[in-house]
C-alpha cells in the first residue's frame, strides 16, 4: 500500500509518527508532502520550520515540550545576535537548529533544490518516511494586515510569532504560488497513492499552501487514491496553535464541520472522500463526505497509529 | 600624534592593546590596518580571523588562553555540523563566534563592503582604535604545496589549521592581490601618520598580504611617518605560532635579523626606519636600519605599552 500525507509542521509531524507506525504494521510506503509556506530567511539562513519539525520529530530529535526545534537546545547564537542588535529578534533560532540551517543554506546557495537538500539532511535523521517539500520554488505565505495605520503584507512567521496572530487580518496570500511547480516526486507519489491523508494541520496556512502549488490539488482530486482528512479541530477548538484565528480570517467556523466543509466533498469539486473527526464531534455532517468519529488525540504513537488506521479504513 | 599599525591576528591584537594604552597616555589617534589574507568562507559564513582576533581582544571578549575566538565559548553548532557530516571539520567555529559571522555575512550579502561591516561590528565591541581591513576586495593567502602526489594551492587556513604547516610548501600566493584596492581610509591614514608600526605579527602571512595590496606598500614607503617594526622572533624562535615554518618557505632565517632583513631598510628600497628587537637579540644588525633592543614580551598591557613607547621613540 502507498500512503501520501499532506502535512504542515507540528500537527503534521506528530500525525506522521502514527502514520509511520501504522505503515510498519501493514508494510506500507509513506511519502509526506510538506508545507513550505512558512519558510523564510533569517540572518542569511534559509529556515524551513515545517520540514524541520517533521524531520526532527520523526528522527527523534525534536523538543517534546515546545513542539518545535531541537531537544536539549541552547541559545548562545541568539543572545549574541541580540548583543549585535541584529534584527529580527522575535524568531528563536537555537544553536543546534542553526547547524541544520547552515547546511541547508550552503546547499541551496550551491544550487541544490530544496528537495535534494531535504533528502541530504534526512540521511542523518532517518525519518522512516519519504519527505518532500510541496515545491522547490519560493512559495511564501503572507498575511495582509492593518499595521501602523496602513494595510500591508507581512510574512506568515511575523504574523504568527511576532504578532501572535493578534492584528487585524484581511487575508492570506501565497506569494509565488502562480509559478511554483510541484517538487520532483510529488505528482508521482500522489498519482500512485492508494490513499491521500490530510494531516490534522492548520487548514489555512499549512494545508492550503501545499494545495496552492499549481497541479497539486488537481493531482489529488483526479488521482487514484481515496482522500481522507483528519480534523485539526476538536470540540470547536484547535488541538494546538491558532487555527481558530486563521479560520476567522476566512470566515470559516472553527469546528470539525467548518473545516470539513472548507475542504469539501470530492464528488462536488472538493477534496474529501472521508473526514475523520473526534468522538466529541460525533454527528458532524459534511455534504457528500463520509464522516467517522474516533478518539482523535495524538497522545502517543499507538493512539495516533489507531487514528491513522481508522482514516485509511474509512469507507 | 597619529599612529598607524599594520597588523595580523593574535600577535597584532595583543600589540594593539599596548598601542591603545600608549595612545591614551599621550593622546594619540590609532588606526589598525588589518590582514584579510586569512579570510575564508566556511559553511556559507564569511570569516575574518584576524579582524575578529583584534576586535574581540580590544573589546574584552577574546579567549585569553586560546588566543583566538571568544571567551566562554561553546561548540554546539560545530558538533551538530559534524553530525551532518558537513565539511570541513578542521576549523572550529564557536557558537558565540558564529553570531559575528552571521551578522557579517548578512551585511556582505546585502552589499556592504567589509570596511563598513567591520565598523558596524565594532559599535558593539568599542575597540578604542579604528579598525580597517587592508582591502575590501578578496585577497586570499594560498600555499602552494605537494599533496596527494601533486602540486596544488590550498587556502592558508587549510595549510595552517588542517595541516599544521607540516606539508612540503613551495611558496605563498596572495590571490586577488593584483586587482585589490586599499580599503577606504587606509591610504589617508598612512598618508597622515606620524609613525607606522609593523606589529610583531607573522611577516610572511600576516604583514606581507597587507603590503601586497597595490599602493599600500608605496604609501608606507613614501609616506611622512617613520616606519618602525617590532620583531615577532625572540632568540631565534617565534613568540607564538609557526612563523618559523613560513620563513623557511621563503628561505629566510628565523631570527630578528632575518625578519628585519626581509622588511629591509627604507633608505635602500625596504620599509624600515627602525627595528625593535628583544634584549635577547641585542647586537642584531639590519643594514641602514636603527635597531634597538628592549624587553619584548607582551606579558601584560603595561609591558606592551612600554614596547610601543620604545618603538615610537626609536630614533
Amino acid at each position: 500500500m502507498r500512503i501520501v500525507v499532506l502535512a504542515g509542521g507540528i500537527g503534521g509531524a506528530r500525525f506522521l509518527v502514527g502514520v509511520r507506525a501504522y505503515a510498519r504494521q501493514v508494510g506500507a510506503d509513506v511519502t509526506a508532502v510538506v508545507n513550505v509556506g512558512d519558510d523564510l530567511y533569517l540572518h542569511g539562513l534559509k529556515i524551513c520550520p515545517d520540514l524541520d519539525s517533521v524531520m526532527y520529530t520523526l528522527g527523534g530529535g525534536a523538543d517534546p515540550e515546545r513542539g518545535w526545534g531541537r531537544a536539549g537546545e541552547s541559545w548562545t547564537v541568539k543572545s549574541e545576535l541580540a548583543a549585535y542588535g541584529a534584527e529580527p529578534t522575535w524568531f528563536g533560532l537555537g544553536d543546534k537548529d542553526i547547524a541544520t540551517h547552515l547546511v541547508r543554506t550552503t546547499m541551496v546557495d550551491a544550487g541544490y533544490p530544496l528537495s535534494a537538500v531535504t533528502e541530504a539532511l534526512a540521511t542523518r535523521w532517518q525519518p522512516g518516511v519519504r519527505l518532500l517539500p510541496a515545491t522547490d520554488d519560493r512559495l511564501e505565505t503572507h498575511a495582509v494586515v492593518d499595521l501602523d495605520g496602513g494595510q500591508r503584507a507581512i510574512h506568515f512567521q511575523e504574523w504568527w510569532v511576532r504578532y501572535r496572530a493578534d492584528v487585524p487580518t484581511h487575508r492570506f496570500v501565497f506569494v509565488g504560488a502562480d509559478t511554483a511547480k510541484p517538487a520532483p516526486g510529488v505528482l508521482d507519489a500522489i498519482g500512485s497513492a492508494d490513499v491521500v491523508l490530510i494531516a490534522p494541520s492548520n487548514p489555512v496556512v499549512s494545508i492550503a499552501p501545499v494545495l496552492a502549488v499549481p497541479g497539486l490539488r488537481e493531482a489529488v482530486v483526479d488521482g487514484p487514491g481515496r482522500v481522507v482528512g483528519v480534523s485539526p479541530i476538536i470540540g470547536g477548538a484547535p488541538v494546538r496553535g491558532m487555527a481558530d484565528r486563521c479560520l476567522a480570517v476566512l470566515g470559516v467556523e472553527c469546528s470539525a464541520a467548518g473545516v470539513g466543509g472548507l475542504y469539501g466533498g470530492r464528488s462536488s469539486g472538493g477534496l474529501l472522500d472521508g473526514w475523520l473527526v473526534a468522538e466529541e464531534d460525533q454527528g458532524t455532517v459534511v455534504p457528500e463526505v463520509t464522516v467517522r468519529a474516533v478518539p482523535l488525540r495524538m497522545t502517543d504513537e499507538a493512539a495516533t497509529a489507531a487514528m491513522v488506521r481508522a482514516a485509511v479504513e474509512l469507507r
